[in-house]
């Protein structure tokens, strides 16, 4: 496991295609996170005091992270697990590791 | 310090408004961090990869967090550095070491 | 995936037992970070700088990290791997998202 | 704010130093620290299960990480808090920034 960066756009599709009903419930969440930036940004240009930004940045970090974690667990449990199946499943697993790490110093 | 969490909304103002050129800046960052998480909207709608969709989420906590250590910068230099000054630093800097606390974990 | 924190001992054994190689290796990088915490004692018994300090308690957490990430790798190939070729893969990936967030927020 | 690490060894001195009641407070938790690193030495010899090493491992940066912060609270409030006193407080924040970043992310 060493620790060069992923891809921005490693050209992979998930094993098995989103359902609707995940990705909606993925853009909610989302779209929620995109409206606590622009909050943010209103609190900047309101001259909010900067404790009280930094306390909305830090839910707004705890929310992706969130997002993120969910994202890992289906992959893992499609993605990672066919390759495992399918016997190939070492790259997935170093792959899995490797953004976890790069996640988790984010 | 303790552990609980800092209040939403403090009710405190910086001692030193920003100025147009710092708000610009901050608000320059946090607009491409907007555009960045509807990026990741767009992905999740296109069924792209789950990993580079984390290598995505990755980046925008990076930068978030860049976004939240400069204010933090700002802040020691004018709040606390004032609250300093003014002989009662103790309370500035059991904030700042709390919400540091809270934006670390996050 | 709920929030709950896993237990201190689960009861449970690793699938497939560590070689004496991969127990040498684990406990080479174990002692080296004992020593570093005594490091840090000493530096406080004689006074040195508290930013000096905190760099060495950062190399430290780094430095368990790694421990924990190669760790987790293993985990993932052999103990996940085997619960996925098994059928029963959910519980394992479940858990092995807590344990993920559990340590990415320590 | 440049994100170059900050070096082992400052070579610079606490403001005001530790008092022994501090220093005897700090070395307590080191040491029940360095015990936690013993004991997971020992899971490892016992082959016990990963989740279980990991959640030790969790456990002990969040330890470590609790002795820093109250190592940086110290610091800001008689080193930083004394450079602001004389002057040159900009020096010493950008410092505790740094270590800051470093920490955070470790």
């Amino acid at each position: 496991m060493d620790e060069e960066l992923l891809p921005e756009n490693s050209g992979k599709q998930p094993v098995q295609p989103r359902t609707d009903q995940e990705k909606e419930q993925v853009l909610n969440r989302l779209k929620r996170i995109e409206g606590q930036v622009r909050g943010i940004q209103k609190m900047i240009e309101e001259d909010r005091y900067c404790v009280d930004v930094l306390v909305q940045i830090s839910a707004i970090n705890a929310a992706l992270k969130k997002v993120g974690f969910s994202l890992m667990e289906r992959h893992t449990n499609h993605c990672v697990a066919d390759a495992i199946h399918k016997g190939n499943g070492e790259e997935a697993i170093d792959e899995l590791m490797k953004v976890m790490q790069q996640f988790s110093k984010s």
